[in-house]
């Protein structure tokens, strides 16, 4: 949250950065932004973002799923979308989510100084985008994109064993009716999300700024490897069947193939038992996220390590299984919004930049129902995230806003000529 | 607790087997034996073992670290000392420790029924040989053997919060007067413990007895890799600092080495942070355990790995530190004793086997004080121990008595010449 450069509260980019850091103030302690979706941290945070958008000449409405929707009518009915999300993980930064509706708001500001907009311009705050309390994210934007699974999220609860249908009804969503904010997609004609990148690509290419051309798709598993546990002082070398050291070879198989590949391979976790000093392992699970941005290459790169599992577990006279934790095939935003966006980034840095996008956002389930959508990224310091030193230049934010502007009047000027 | 062989209770492996089956009985559970020291399934086994004693011209006292002697006087006053322990693990099998004090019991009756032996023969059975409560193994047998840390002890609590003093005194145990436990050792001339092997080299030399030459030395160190934590969807393969990729790497390079010096290692936990599924991580501790029977190599065998660690650490851009857990000096058993057993076994058996002990036993520590000690191995099943599936043919076990009765007898005789 360090700054070099003079801020000037009436000019856009002051605007929001004094924005970003009065929120930060409102609601994060010493271990950073406490956000967290269906709390009363969130909730106060909300309500500051109303305050904001009393300002300004919109309808503001809360749908079936929560989501805060902020409506600038324009000429026509049709609609150009902005969105992101206020909530954040525990213990979260300033710029992860909040970014995104602070600098919708400052365009719909700008549109609505400017007259009347020829499309109608919403902006959407996504309700719980992170998952944190309930460990199931991106839950306003699928219901939106009519993904959710009421049934499922009936049965999800807190790490204190509040249920989900408890405290989504004490923000006032019913969960039987969530399903019904698809309603609010049905005019839309684009979507765009402004975001920090949460990665290290761009600073290492030296850029502020980037057009996103999708997600990759996520092969998400629980490797379990079954051997013998023994006595780690009385057993010979030859004669185990230790099922920590397969995992061990996985992991480090797996993250040669992706390399290999081009895709990404992590093992997060390997839980083995006993789990002792003085035994070897007669079980241990590794928690594999594999991820690539092309269908073909994850489904080689996942397939090519469930073939060295198998390889591995032969050679180490041990069993091997799969269970499934997360899939997801990869998606490409949209073509012709792609290409706008990144030529409006070559336009404000002088370079090109197209990157994917590891981690997943509300976009991709708004993408997931065919509406046109794209994203912009800026940069993040050391690509650290979901942390309190989460953090972003000054000028890089300014860039961002800059560009979230440039690509809404594009849009709006391209179908406005209709 | 299978048996194709008839029992006959007035023989003393017919005895030692019922006595067996019916400790089995009394301190178990489902989950296997309950024995675990300083509680009372340990306390009533040891009423049932002073019932069995009672029929022994024996005298028996407790000393101050809680073991139990019985003392059969012979014409001299130097003993010979026969040993092992009652106690067990939680979910414990049938024969570790008890074993060996009940075969004990069935050399003393032998050798009572056959007049004054020429020397005194003492029985005792260790307090606390697992360490299954506190954490501290062989703690009755430390006391003995002058090794015990008084101060130490003290600080020890139970996984309820019960302290070790308050544990300990509620069995009768003084802390601050165990060590005086020592003077039992004064008169002994030598050492013997009947145990099972616990591991699976017997089963798989075909042998049912081995004599022990000595324990491995041990090095057990915490190993902390430390990178950067990230996300495991926007951090490319190549500007990754994963530290549990370091720690299994580590796993299988020390594997290798153990393997090439002829010792034994084993990584038997893998702890990560932040250890879930969409991180890479910043911290990976592993816990490693390396043995060999031979000083120099067990040196090489530690250095070659701790040479291996910091290699990996700098090829993966992570640091690495060590960190002590335990740490032993391999142990010779007595020259001639050794000689002596191995003969014995070979008698028995047709075949000699002299093998080392990978666990640590309360020999070790005797062996400590310069007395004369050996132990002697009976096959275990499929190596298992620790567990209600721990086993060893009824046949082995009376072959195991066998060599300990002739082991006595040898002893007895080479001293009650002089």
């Amino acid at each position: 949250m360090t700054s070099t450069l003079q801020i000037d509260p009436s000019d856009p980019a002051g605007q929001l950065i004094t924005n970003l850091r009065q929120l930060a103030e409102l609601s994060s302690d010493e271990g950073g932004a406490q956000r967290v979706a269906w709390t009363d941290t969130w909730a106060a945070a909300r309500e500051w973002y109303l305050g904001l958008l009393a300002e300004l000449p919109v309808e503001v409405e809360r749908d079936e799923a929560g989501n805060i929707w902020a409506t600038l009518p324009g000429a026509r009915p049709e609609a150009l979308i902005i969105g992101s999300h206020l909530d954040s993980v525990p213990g979260g930064g300033w710029l992860d989510g909040c970014l995104g509706v602070l600098a919708g708001l400052e365009v719909i500001r700008g549109l609505a100084a400017a007259g009347t907009p020829p499309l109608t311009v919403k902006l959407v705050d996504w309700a719980d985008e992170e998952g944190a309390r309930f460990g199931l994210s991106l839950i306003g934007s699928s219901a939106a994109a009519e993904r959710i699974d009421p049934e499922f999220l009936r049965t999800l609860v807190d790490a204190d064993g509040i249920t989900a249908p408890e405290a989504l009804e004490a923000h006032g969503v019913d969960i039987a009716s969530m399903p019904r904010a698809a309603a609010r997609l049905r005019d839309a004609i684009a979507y765009l999300e402004l975001h920090i990148e949460q990665g290290p690509v761009l600073e290492a290419l030296g850029l502020p700024l980037a057009a996103v051309t999708g997600t990759y798709g996520v092969e998400r598993w629980s490797v379990h490897f079954e051997g013998q546990s023994a006595h780690a002082g009385s057993t010979p070398m030859d004669r185990r069947r230790d099922a920590l050291l397969s995992a061990s070879r996985l992991a480090l198989e797996a993250r040669e193939l992706a390399v290999e590949l081009g895709g990404l391979s992590t093992v997060g976790r390997i839980d083995s038992a006993p789990g002792i000093a003085t035994a070897l392992s007669g079980l241990a699970v590794a928690m594999i996220d594999q991820r690539h941005t092309d269908g073909q290459a994850l489904d080689d790169l996942h397939d090519g390590t469930r073939a060295a599992a198998t390889r591995i577990a032969e050679a180490d006279g041990v069993t091997v299984s799969w269970n499934p934790i997360f899939r997801m095939r990869p998606l490409a935003f949209d073509a012709s919004l792609v290409e706008r966006a990144a030529r409006i980034v070559a336009e404000l840095q002088g370079d090109e930049a197209r990157i994917p996008s590891g981690p997943l956002h509300d976009a991709v389930h708004i993408a997931g129902t065919g509406l046109p959508t794209v994203m912009l990224f800026v940069r993040s310091k050391r690509g650290l995230s979901h942390t309190r030193e989460e953090d972003t230049d000054v000028a890089d934010l300014a860039l961002g806003l800059a560009a979230l502007q440039r690509l809404a009047d594009s849009v709006l000027a391209a179908h406005g000529q209709h």
